[in-house]
């Protein structure tokens, strides 16, 4: 079949792998149908981390089912499913409590499971999902073509954003800043309307960005960054900052930015993977400003998330501004890495 | 009239100078007639910052109102009076969103207020305190001497320890641990017995003080640190770790434990000033560890906790292990730092 690998920094390549089969007998096999880039894969791609040797990539998709193992009960051959970008038992304690980001059998694509056994990357023609049960979740029927970037979302960037809006406290009347406006930035000011945010301001400095970041619902635009941004925040919120943050980057001056407009008392939610993040611990402490939120747990969202999706009361697929063939994989990075694309969606 | 003055560290004297007087006409002179010593005092005791100048010391007291100014209208001559650690107007966007600590005109005792005039310390026969309505709380009569100490722990501990509690996220049935045996600590654990929480783990080391955090409803005392306070703590979670986890301390070393203890999805609450904190933004991301808190906004809590005490239904004052006239103030900040004594009530 047809993977997507990491060579080396800003080397990826579309080439032939061995099928996946089952291993355990609560795997399932699933046919991809859409797959796609994450923000979070640019850092590898960049070379955060270097990449030691060739390896498999991606984390999000959708598919159908092609082969269950004897232990798997909730699905069959032919459902459509979506994965979240880990997977998770469904079973252990942490799953339990809407955490399945910490699943103590859980784990990511890309790499070996807790035997040692290969999960491939998401990017490819097949995907092995240990732990199907606890993972996949089916849609009601198998959806119509023009829903499956919706329902792609929902593996990564909506579930995030949405993770994001819920740390930072959202809730009906908040006004509400958002730092970011990748995918998962602008998935996170669908997120805090869809929670009630009465304000949603966008802190963005691209036009089409800008532009998506309106049709989710964002109020205000702040193209400013730093003192110019804070003052902007300020302006638009009577001097005083913003009850919720969503810091949806993960860089130093993102969380600086994040915690900067929060008023006292305020929260900021957090959902990018912290590269040269510095918590300011006095300021946070003199202002009682709070940081929540982690690597988000978009299995123990994706059921209601879904419904809405499926509903169509839901519709984060303008993202997806790209779309391209699992062959052209290396287009679909280099478009993201040079902001010509906010997200890129892989057929197959 | 007598007043606590620090000349330098470990130089605290109990010295006379001039009785205060009203300056704004929303000042109130109170007569005190209770005091005490806060673990935060001791920071400066021990040089840290340095003692530039000789200056007044203290920020918690209950009293009685000797005068007030022309403006003041919710309080009279004679009321007795409870002063959260700060004051702060009421009345600013930050107090009417109930955090006080961030009032656009408040401040704190012992130095200057925002037009340059002295507020006197705490510890002292008397204090002027600026923004009297926002900042005093009554009580319903004139109160039993018994009961003042327990009204003196709402001017900051138990207050403090209030916040913690809250900003970790305690309601009904949380495990909590609690990280620190100070009166704050101390107090934490009695305000997270009061949310709800289904066990309390106090991090202890100290004899006397796991009594009084028994006494407060802990139902389990850890004295280990480190790798083995995080595997006892384990232990009694059933390898989870705690829901929520109170950090009253301040110290890198607290707040490192108070992390490792808090189970995947955690929160934990911080209410000891930053002395040397440096956040684990991995880890926290990892296991999606929030930490909210901050200077405690006593003032918002102060009414609701001071209907509990009145009616003897909460009791702090186990809190107050030593009690010394004013005139013996160097005596009751030698015996907190050297741990002597949990926390000194200056009598007046």
């Amino acid at each position: 079949m047809l993977a997507t690998i990491l060579h080396a920094a800003r080397d990826v390549r579309s080439e032939r792998v061995p099928d996946p089969t089952l291993v355990a007998d609560t795997d399932a096999v699933v046919g991809v149908v859409a797959a796609c880039v994450c923000g979070s894969d640019l850092w590898p791609y960049r070379g955060d981390p270097p990449v030691d040797e060739p390896r498999r990539i991606g984390h999000e998709l959708v598919g159908v089912v092609e082969e269950v193992g004897s232990a798997v009960s909730t699905l069959s051959v032919g459902d459509f499913v979506i994965a979240p970008f880990l997977y998770s038992d469904g079973d252990c304690v942490h799953c339990r409590a809407g955490v399945q980001t910490s699943c103590t059998r859980g784990g990511g694509y890309g790499g070996p499971d807790h035997d040692g056994h290969l999960v491939d990357g998401a990017q490819g023609e097949r995907v092995r999902v240990p732990w199907a049960d606890g993972t996949l979740v089916a849609t009601p029927a198998q959806p119509a073509p023009s829903l499956v970037p919706a329902l792609l979302s929902l593996s990564d960037v909506m579930g995030t954003g949405h993770h994001a809006a819920l740390a930072a406290g959202v809730g009906p009347g908040s006004p509400v800043v958002v730092v970011g406006d990748g995918a998962v930035g602008l998935c996170g000011v669908l997120a805090a309307r869809r929670l009630g945010a009465s304000r949603v301001v966008a802190m963005s400095r691209h036009e089409p960005r800008q532009a998506i970041a309106r049709t989710f619902g964002a109020s205000d635009v702040v193209a400013e960054r730093g003192d110019e941004g804070v003052a902007a925040v300020h302006e638009l919120t009577d001097g005083v900052g913003a009850d919720a943050v969503l810091e949806c980057v993960g860089t130093g001056p993102a969380m600086e930015q994040a915690i900067r407009v929060a008023r006292p008392g305020g929260r900021v939610g957090y959902v990018g993977l912290p590269h040269g993040v510095e918590l300011p611990i006095l300021d946070m402490f003199r202002r009682n400003v709070s940081v929540s939120g982690g690597i988000a747990p978009v299995r123990a969202y994706l059921p209601e998330l879904l419904t809405e999706v499926w509903d169509g009361r839901l519709d984060p697929s303008p993202v997806f501004d790209l779309s391209l063939p699992l062959d052209r994989a290396a287009e679909a990075y280099a478009a993201m890495d040079e902001r010509r694309a906010v997200k890129t969606l892989l057929t197959v």
